[in-house]
């Protein structure tokens, strides 16, 4: 193994921060780090927020679900599916022509653009001995956020980044066994459903370690309970008054 | 600069590979470096599929609009956003009740956590000298790919990966000036637009030379093509009958 794989296996969220600030420098490294990812046919469909300033940092913790490590890590990064400047090369060059931004694959693409770009960054911030982690909240009250940071239509919040240097030292988390998510050939229905089931047990048993057997159910019960329960319904709407996802 | 920020930043997409096979252990290193990213809420709403058979890659090639490459690289990996496994935990505790897997919003998260999975599977293939091609041409006909793969509803194929020793060293392709996708507190559109204009002629002269002056278009004009082109309308469609991106 080398270095950069143990660093991609030693990967753990990271939710308390030191007060060390991330410099301009250090932030442009790890932003150009992640541009250098792979990008759809070239089209860079996404732009990050750098937040710093600590009104707007609680502001968004609070629309985030009150996740106070926002307010703690340095530089809060909001990271956005972008088709603004795609759209207007359109009107640009092409302003007589359909455009296509709307469509459902430009809206995969985006989407899969920014989130390359994102753990590229992430990796890179990690190589530098920072923490991150991914806050899917910013999605709650998407409409605020979006007003908040002053995003154009085209443009939407995929999900935050905090950044910053570690205060803590959390435990790995198990992942799903190898054989659950690698298929060979063709997908694997009966494998990966009998791999769930010895899933469910390690987890079972690494939640009851951390909270002295007090919490003990298995992953795919939390997954049950996590899927039936409604949440951000209102973003199908919202993405498709902002110009995404509609056909 | 650390060895990891070298790795990410000397990024090629590769195109051609040696003969050389990629060794089953050599793929679960890959993988697993996959599953450590992070995912939202353990969701691991991912699978993937590794094709390794010389007539599975050549059909997959076709229908992903004859790229040879994908005949040619010893790994052909096709990288899943998968919500069967989720859609089972629901059934299997919560049969009665409504599941939500084919909301937007486990569209996006399915969408971001392969995509996360995906990126560091990439970075662990480069670390061991490897390269990789992502290739969104299995959405072109997704229909047919999903029935090569056997995928089942609440799964869909978001792109190919080829993996393999390079038989190449591509140039690196520039990327948007930083100011271009890198905001701070809020979004700022002038900014970004003039960037465009400065990555337009840089583009234009970087084409002008790989090519003996026979191309030049700039950034936003070929965009601007893209963009007006209607591509994979299917998958509005399709991606509703698989379960997918509903409500």
């Amino acid at each position: 193994m080398n270095d950069t794989i143990n660093l991609l296996m030693s990967h753990r969220s990271i939710r308390s921060y030191k007060p060390d600030p991330v410099t301009d420098e250090q932030l442009e490294t790890i932003i150009a780090a992640g541009q250098m990812a792979s990008s759809s046919s070239n089209v860079q469909a996404y732009s990050v927020i750098a937040v710093r300033d600590p009104k707007r940092k609680a502001i968004l913790a609070e629309l985030a679900g009150n996740q106070r490590y926002i307010v703690e890590c340095p530089v809060f990064l909001v990271w956005c599916a972008d088709l603004h400047r795609l759209e207007k090369a359109v009107q640009q060059h092409a302003p007589q022509e359909e455009s296509y931004t709307d469509a459902v694959e430009n809206f995969i693409v985006a989407t899969a653009d920014v989130t390359l770009a994102a753990q590229n960054a992430a990796i890179a911030a990690e190589s530098m001995g920072m923490g991150i982690v991914y806050i899917g909240g910013v999605r709650n009250e998407i409409e605020e956020v979006s007003e908040l940071l002053g995003l154009p239509d085209r443009v939407y919040p995929v999900y935050g980044m905090c950044v910053g240097y570690p205060n803590q030292e959390p435990g790995q988390r198990p992942r799903l066994p190898l054989k659950a998510v690698l298929h060979h050939e063709s997908y694997d229905a009966l494998t990966t459903e009998q791999t769930v089931a010895e899933y469910d047990e390690q987890m079972a048993n690494y939640l009851s370690a951390r909270t002295a057997g007090t919490k003990s159910t298995p992953w795919s019960a939390l997954m049950a309970q996590k899927f039936t329960t409604a949440s951000r319904m209102q973003l199908k709407d919202f993405l498709e008054r902002k110009g995404f996802n509609k056909r």
